[in-house]
């Protein structure tokens, strides 16, 4: 780790459960960054802010932030409405910009924030698809472009949620864009990024309403399946889920001409096996909170490396506005096959 | 196991691999049955029946053995363009019949055997779908029925081979019809007994070539993916590969309401664990001959049980003539589907 | 498998639950064997064999069937205490002979059989430790002879039984000689074949009685540590227990210059893994008669091979009186250790 | 997170790999915790602490980092043979002190420094056993305290090395103390830990030279294996190894009267697994400093909160001196059985 001088100065901005745990990420275990400032409209995040956080000037309006020169970059952890433009807007403020996850579920606003970027070609813009910094996908991808499983052709990934009884989702359903924006969209993120960055040609999808009902007025499903064929030759298929008995289950496989890799299959909560009545079993991660965590930290840091490092640290800085543009595109195909049981050509 | 009056007197038809390991079974494995006669055009294979079987009677043409008045019961491990007839012709001759997988590749033969059979109530018709009889699918299969995982609504389901590097199945393209009706149709079958029988509606299916380019010219592809939407909400996802580095992945996930099961997982060879300076490992099953020894067995247990047991007993006698047909309809859409891109309403 | 000519004619004697596996396998499973005789006291257990096994003479005395001219060999499935004795009027009569372990539990009576043995090189003598048999301790036995972990010189090996409430092993702790007499001396017999055969030199041994107080008076315990040092600086540890939760767990681990071998590590009953609420689990053998159905088979085998193959197989034919003296030599150490809170040299 | 008010201000003393590690986390990852001294007598690890911690002072010469009235505590991070002469230092300058382990190998120095702690009793004291931080084993603590396996009654537990071609540690055998010293005593205190802090009446030790000769003129094994009885019928067996092929494999079982728990059973890597031509396999651990990355930190948040929250929370602070001082005691008869071939009584 550096000492103090020629720390990336950020802003968080959005300080709900992910937001916090971004927050504390910055401002206490990323080398080279000093969390500067924080933005949220709430007065009860500002004082968690005020309270844990070392010092950050606070911001109740994002423009505000923006304002602030000492700031050389934006964390956006805000409702994913807001974030084409808020993009733009730390653009056009020249600063630095991680958004998680969606650039925009408008394939229109995602190509205007695409055309925007374009502009300022010396600031990072990254999405987070923190996928990509787990340890375990990270260990796959070296692999991988090791040539360790040959040419990669398949992979095989899903995101799929414990039950939420209380069925949040459901009512988050039509902002949401429905399952697969909403969950596949880390699937296709992998899978692009394992197979190498094809482009698709081709998907279907089906799905189920195996327990939450009131999906079906949305058009929208509580499981999804999905294939995707990408111009190459290469393939995925995907599995969603909203209604797992046993936690959140996220894996993915690559299959290769002369091996494979499978990343979780297990999704072990920890190191520990009970012996008992019923057998031997693992505990899983509850959701992806607990599941990516290191994930998180590790995307803050590549984050900081790769604006201190100038271009040629940029290809490990995580998704471009590019991929999340592709992201969306085949989420919204899925979704568009999903409604009209047929195939889509992209 | 039972004395020797009362049994089942049995003939095998065809002496290939698999046709001696279900001799060897019939004959000293099952009780209740008796081998009685054996037929094979080759005089090699009844060479080795002389030696190795328990006194059969050993015919070099399936006329005569269907002449012969003391066999019960025929086994027809043979070639698959050969089913259809030789099970008309045996329940002609008033004989129970177990035939090998595929019932016919063509939809209206199967239609024609269908017909035929429903004139002869009384004799047992079963095709050999020996997944149904693997121990721990028969375990599955009860757990789903005890609602150990609520209301079942999604299989995911595999037939993966080790790479040939002979690409003998390259040549037995044209004729086994390609890798849907080959090797999925054991899935599909899987797919419809653990979630109770569905019909299928729609299917999608999408392949590569990753290492056999000599398939291309018969439509045929290595590796192949698949999703079938059945009428009541209930979905499947189907892989089949013919390149894989480890063995042969013979697995199957059956998702419900309330739980999970997941059926072979990892396709361990045995119990043992080697720990060396690659990691830990277990080796694979190398080929179905090896993973489904037991199913085998029990197959020829069930069969001869049912026709013992009478109209009581036929629920658990394997896959019926209507079940193959099914698996036979919906392998032939998806294979339609890979070839026109197009989904395929059934 | 071979027809009906110069079969090895075997007499099964004992027909409790384990002698009617054996008496099954034997009659119906074994190449080269027929099933001729049977022999047990109790009316009810020759009426199961009269009506299952394929027409064996019946006997209710020993003697009688060791009379039975057309009895080659005898296979022993008795109490303990009648196993000496009735091996040596085995081998006077000329007959092969398979015992269940243990060969006894006294060493002078051990010492006689050996000598009376030794008249009679040509006959087959075998103590049934059917570990050996089972396909995964052969295949970790091949790996060891093939030289995949180098030098093996650390065995750990447990057995380890569910807890009977029934607490049938209290009352029969008196004749079973305890813990480690009756289970561990499996894991003494399969670390002296998997580290070549080395004389132990010095045993410890401790235990507690962790849930049946009854067996403090026949200085017994339920659950029993021990480590045995043999000659040449070979080690092995061993735990037995008799209050599992989870089910029978034996499994065995081989430590070696270059690697290591595990056997059997988790007592998977199937290939069934079951996702819920609680995580995912299996569940495992519920006892030592479903871990080893395969074990039991193989080793009819094994025996019915090493006497129709004459000397050169008998390498392969399980454990010899030898072995099984070396076995009871060190139970009867580490009872000796766990009474006196001593180490033993041997 | 705490903010700048109110914190722990702690002196790193060593800073070595393991130095370094503690201090990064001190400095970065622990709330309520300020790092502002660091001590070590080499100027290159004065210089890395210079660059890397957030301006720390810097001591060549322990006293004087003890003279610093504003270090609150020190973290001894020192060669073994300091450990304790530092902590009954750093008591009587009025510092908490945290130290890594062993206290001593030395019984009566042992003593010495729990007499004069005793002198300081609002002084926090701790010895620095990780492993009780590591989220798995406290996850298995928790599930004993919960009552989940019933009466824990036996841990078996192991620390077993990636075998060191370059043997570092035989050269080290002499200080060290031996395998049992240096290894199993962290396997002591989580046995006495997970047991309930029995003490032991009885210990009983074998080793062998697997790989490293030279380890021989210092009485000292590369495998060693024990078994320690306690007084109240509760038992622990221990393996200790340098010579293993996969890598660092530390894990533990607690076996209670309703069940068991393992910990750590595979030293999995991470949550990959490779499909090749050889199986299905994980990478492992390649040492304990990747396997307890976690603990070392959850530890050092473990110290800053007791030592802030009073006696109240010192039950959570980790190994007293007291627990220290009876696994160098247990470690102690463990070498002197080894070397003696006889059962040691304490």
């Amino acid at each position: 780790m550096q000492a103090t001088t020629g720390r990336l100065r950020l802003g968080v901005v959005g300080l709900g459960r992910l937001g916090k745990r971004h927050a504390e990420n910055l401002a206490y275990r990323v080398p080279g960054a000093s969390l500067v400032a924080a933005c949220s409209p709430l007065e009860e995040e500002r004082a968690w802010a005020r309270e844990t956080l070392p010092e950050p000037r606070l911001y109740a309006d994002y423009a505000d932030l923006l304002a602030d020169r000492d700031v050389d970059a934006v964390w956006l952890v805000t409702p994913s409405s807001l974030h084409a433009q808020q993009i733009i807007d730390a653009l056009r403020a020249g600063k630095h910009v991680f958004c998680e996850k969606p650039l925009s579920l408008d394939l229109a606003e995602c190509e205007r924030v695409l055309a925007e970027a374009a502009r300022y070609p010396h600031l990072q813009a990254t999405i987070g698809f923190m996928r990509r910094f787990d340890p375990s996908y990270k260990d796959a991808f070296d692999k991988i472009e090791a040539g360790k499983i040959g040419r990669p052709f398949l992979v095989r990934s899903q995101t799929t949620d414990k039950n939420d009884v209380d069925g949040f989702f459901v009512r988050f359903s039509e902002t949401s864009g429905g399952i697969f924006l909403d969950c596949t969209v880390h699937d296709i993120d992998v899978a692009r990024w394992l197979l190498g960055k094809p482009r698709a040609k081709r998907v279907f999808a089906a799905g189920a309403v195996a327990l939450h009902e009131g999906l079906r007025e949305f058009g929208d499903v509580d499981n999804g399946v999905a294939i995707c064929e990408f111009e190459d030759g290469k393939l995925a298929m995907f599995y969603a889920s909203r209604t797992q008995a046993h936690g959140n289950d996220t894996h993915s496989e690559v299959i290769g001409t002369a091996g494979a890799l499978a990343i979780g299959h297990n999704p072990r909560a920890n190191r520990v096996d009970i012996y008992d009545a019923t057998g031997i079993r693992n505990e899983c991660t509850p959701n992806f909170f607990d599941r990516f965590e290191d994930a998180f930290l590790h995307e803050a840091r590549a984050f900081v490396a790769a604006v201190q490092g100038g271009a040629a640290s940029n290809a490990q800085a995580g998704a471009t506005l590019a991929d999340a543009l592709e992201a969306t595109r085949i989420g919204m195909a899925l979704r568009q096959s999903l409604q009209s049981g047929e195939a889509v050509t992209l």
